[in-house]
This record gives C-alpha cells, structure tokens and sequence, in this order.
C-alpha cells in the first residue's frame, strides 16, 4: 500500500494516557533492549513520534554517557534510558542518567522501590517493568508513573509465572491506577490494537525493532530473526533467570543439559559470560545466546524504525476502523 | 450496572464469518470441555444465543447420545459436539453423531485428514483446534469449515510450541482463508475484543463457562476455580500430553517427580487413569487433576451461563466503543 505523506501524517498520532505522560505522538515505546538499542534506533523511534529507549543494560556507565549525549544530539524528542536494577554498576549508570539529564527511566528486573524515589525527585519519570499484578501493585506504591505488563511471549529475560500478554494486561489494568504499557507479542497494528482493547494505553515493543536497520544488533542476528518460526524460540533457564531464546545450537546443549538433568551450577557453568553479546552483537549464531520474543515469526523483514512506526500505527487504525464497522 | 432488556437485546447479537457459517447470533464459542459441558451447559450457552458444544471425551457413547437428545430437547438452535479424535471408541462416537443428527463437530487432538470428509458427506460442519499454523493449514486441506486457534494460555490440553493466543490467532489468520475462532485466555468483553482485533471471527470460551451454574464441574472444583490467582496454574506433562493444571497437591506430586527426573513411564504411572474425573466431576480437589485456563486468575464468580454470554457481548461493545473513540 503506497500512502501520500498527507495521509501518513493523519494516522501518525494518536492520544493516550502514555502519550499525554511522555509528551509523545503515538503510544509505541521502542523497548530498550541489551546490544540491540543504541542512539540510532533509539532517536529514530524517538523521531518518528515514540518513545525510544536506549538498553542500559549491556553498556559501561561511560558508552550509557555517549550513548546519551548522541541521542540527544538526534532527536529534540523525548527518550529515556532501560535500566535493569540489577546492573553490577548501578550507581555509576543512575549518576550518568541524573547527570545527563535523561527525563524517563523505564527500570526492570528489580525492586521498584530502591530507587524510584531517587529518580523522581531528579525530575525523571519512572515505568517499571512487571510480570503480575502484584508486581505492578508493589511498582505504583513505589510511587512509579506507569507500569509495563511483560507476557510470556516477550523476548528476552521474562516471568517466572508464565502468565501471557493477554491475561496479564486486563488484570494488571484493573489491579492499579496508573497508565499500563503492554508488552510481549506485539508487534503490528492488530497486536497493537488488541492490547489497547485490553485496557493498555500504549505498546512496548522489542522484537520488531531488532529487525530494524538502526538496531546495533549484529546483521547476522537480525537475518536469523526474520527467519525464525512458530515454535522455534523457548522459554528457558528458569532456575537462574528466565529467558526465551532462538533454538539455537547453544540452546540445545542448554536442552541436552537439562535432559541430563543438570543443575543450578552446571547451568551456569554452561550459560557461562558474555553469550548474549557473543550472539546479538557480535553474531555468533552458533555459540551465543539470541534473545527473541515469538513475535518473531511475523516479522519477515529488516525496516527502518520510522517505517515500524508508521507501518504500526496505519495498521493500527485500519484495524480500530475494521472493529467500529462490526455490527 | 444494571441494563434494560431492551439494552440487553440491543448487544446481544454481532456479525461475524462465525455467526453466518453456524447461523448463530453471537460469535461465542463455549468450549466442549471434558467432565464441565452436558447438555445443561451446552444448551444454556445456545438459548443465549452462542454456540454450546458438547465435551464427549468424558462420555460413553451411549452417554453422548443420551446428551444429544437432551441437549435438542432443551434448544431448538445450533449447538455441536466436540470429539477427541484419539478418543478409543471414536468409531462408536462419530456414528451417534451421525445418527442423532448432529449439524456440528469441533475436533481436537488427532489428525483432521482422518474423518472431516466423512462428517462433511453427512451434512455436519467440521472446526478442526490447532495451535499451530502448519496445524491450521492441514485443517484447512482437509476440508474443515474453520479452526479453532488456541494458545499457550488455554486450560486443558495444549500444544507442545508454547504460542500465545496473541501470537498464534494473526499468524492463524493470515495462513488460512477459512474463518479463526480464538481460543486460550479469552474470558471477558475486553479479551473479546482483542481477539476480534488479531482477526478472529468468533471466540471460543472454556475457563469462564467452568464458573457457571450449568457446568457439570463439581462445585468444589467450580468454587476452586474462582479462587485461583495469577501463576497458580502451570502447563507440565509435555512428555504425556501437555495439560495446563491448577498447582494443587497431585500437580506438586508431578513437580517432585521432575524435580527427581522421572521418566515417562514413572510420569505416566503416577498420573494413572481417572484423575481428571476424580478432580473436576467428583471435586477431589488433593488426588484430582484439575484443568483450567490461566483465565481462571480473572473469574471470580459462577455465574448463570446466559450472564456470562450478556457480559461478554455487553463488554465486548463498550470496549469496541471505547476504541472507536481513540483520536
């Protein structure tokens, strides 16, 4: 479908609750994802009219610095940092973002309370990252600005619980008061459609953007997602942290392992440093880890972030326009 | 909120691929669910104006017929049955429902190919459940009416790939050209509504018709139902069949045996024959298996069969109000 750029310009907006918090033009937050989510993805979401997010998680408190400091050299918009709370040097990366004057935090794999407070009152909006409703009661008592309710289907470190997208977000809209971002699984204009169904104001989406031409994901990587089938990512490693990855050759002896019934220490023997990067940044198909959601067997193509946007959000109307005509 | 009848009759009817290929009047699906749907529960959900299915994997075939002829007593519209296709006396199964002139069949757990054409030469509408879209596609080839796409999140027995609803029915829908029910995780007007979205014609509905009045559930296992929280269901026995169960005190049983490797025999024996009936028909809540759809987290009441359909289709418009008035 070919659009004049007059069209494009109306579908490109939309008001929610996340947009009026962020002061964003449509309500898709470009998930900040380790190796994948640097300064070009991030301002390019960012630029588009969401809300892009640089992943925190997988650089030194003095790349997050630069990082920062070239995001905001690109885009005049806003964009915030993810920052998992477990991060060894959490302190040195909390400094740089108050310093550089980054105003949104999307924090995950942690106790929302240690730090919000800190960031709140450096003027940052905070969003925490959640898996159950008890986790997104805990987040809005931290004093939090909005929640996302993560599914199983998500890529990446994920819930013990295994509660999916769709039983997660109603029951976390209903639990709290504060906006709530959907997460995992979504990844076009019908998913992002079903999830402001679901009471959702606004989208985090992961997956689609590694196969983006800004994603500092390794090419390799990037090719192998769009390759990847129904079926072919997994849940694993629960028994250190929880992670849904490619079947990869890496991921079979993490099988074969459990098949042996390996444990907790052998697990992490084998799991070892470094894979995730070894597999997403630096492309080693073979021995690394690729983190992926199962949205990845839709996503068919490498296109720029812009394009994700606009390609979502005109989806997403024709969408709500197909569900208004339902008699 | 209280509704007039007139408001009440005003809702309860949508167009879809769905309600024109059944001739129903609400794209509402319930279940044929094993030891929960007789002839009550499956006639109470037609008189609403949904599809109600008989689950005849619990039934003997003189059973079944017994409950087809109660069930034509009760309603003069379209109702069906759902048929295991590995059933063991499944001969005996298809020709009473040959016999008792049953217009609709909804197949699960075996093979389409086997006995679609057989039902179609009879007059009978054949939806083949699939959690797959290769699954989908053999149904369609085979000759099937629609599919039944179910995800990760469904209550009973599951596919082996993990897909969530909101992954599987988009990907269901753009494989096939028949029309896609949604099933797994679906159990309110909002989860209605997104199934719509991803492209579903219809829903199909388990977990929340377990809680009604007409389920022939025992009220132990109902009332357990409505007091099951988030993550207190998992999906275990992959090496069987999968089956999502409430973690009661035999689900902790088949933990323990992971936990200490058992193998598929060990698992096997340890399940034995008849737990699904001692836990969900004679409501022997510590020995019994008790299969429920991570849905189960949001229901809490049992409600008469007919309410929960009024709800549904009442919700399911004020959500599709809701996000046509998004700007």
């Amino acid at each position: 479908m070919v659009l004049l750029s007059s069209q494009i310009n109306s579908f490109l907006s939309m008001q929610t609750r996340v947009t009026s918090l962020f002061g964003i033009e449509v309500p898709i937050i470009q998930a900040g994802m380790i190796w994948c989510s640097g300064w070009e993805l991030a301002s390019a979401v960012s630029n588009a009219g969401g809300l892009g997010l640089l992943g925190s998680g997988s650089m030194y408190p003095d790349v997050l610095r630069e990082q920062i400091r070239k995001t905001k050299a690109a885009t005049d918009k806003p964009f915030g940092v993810n920052l998992p709370l477990l991060y060894p040097q959490i302190s040195d990366h909390i400094a740089v973002i108050i310093e550089e004057g980054v105003k949104v935090v999307f924090s995950s794999a942690g106790n929302p309370k240690t730090y919000t407070s800190l960031f709140k009152e450096n003027g940052i909006q905070v969003v925490h990252v959640v898996s159950s409703s008890r986790f997104a009661l805990k987040a809005q008592e931290a004093g939090c600005d909005a929640v996302v309710a993560e599914g199983f289907e998500a890529g990446g470190h994920n819930g013990r619980e295994e509660t999916t997208t769709l039983c997660l977000v109603p029951a976390v809209v209903d639990a709290v008061q504060i906006p709530v971002i959907a997460a995992g699984g979504i990844h076009d204009g019908r998913s992002m459609a079903a999830a402001l169904a679901l009471g959702a104001s606004g989208v985090q989406v992961g997956s689609r953007f590694v196969a983006s031409v800004e994603a500092s994901a390794h090419e390799a990587f990037k090719n192998t997602v769009i390759q990847t089938g129904e079926g072919e990512t997994q849940l694993t490693l629960k028994e250190l942290t929880p992670v849904r990855l490619i079947k990869n050759a890496f991921y079979n002896r993490v099988k074969e392992a459990y098949d042996k019934h390996a444990g907790t220490e052998e697990l992490s023997g084998l799991l070892g440093r470094g894979r995730a990067k070894k597999g997403m940044f630096e492309g080693d198909l073979v021995e690394g880890e690729l983190e992926i959601g199962q949205a990845s067997a839709m996503i068919r193509d490498i296109l720029p972030a812009a394009q994700i946007v606009h390609q979502m959000m005109t989806d997403c109307r024709v969408t709500l326009d197909r569900l208004s005509a339902i008699r």
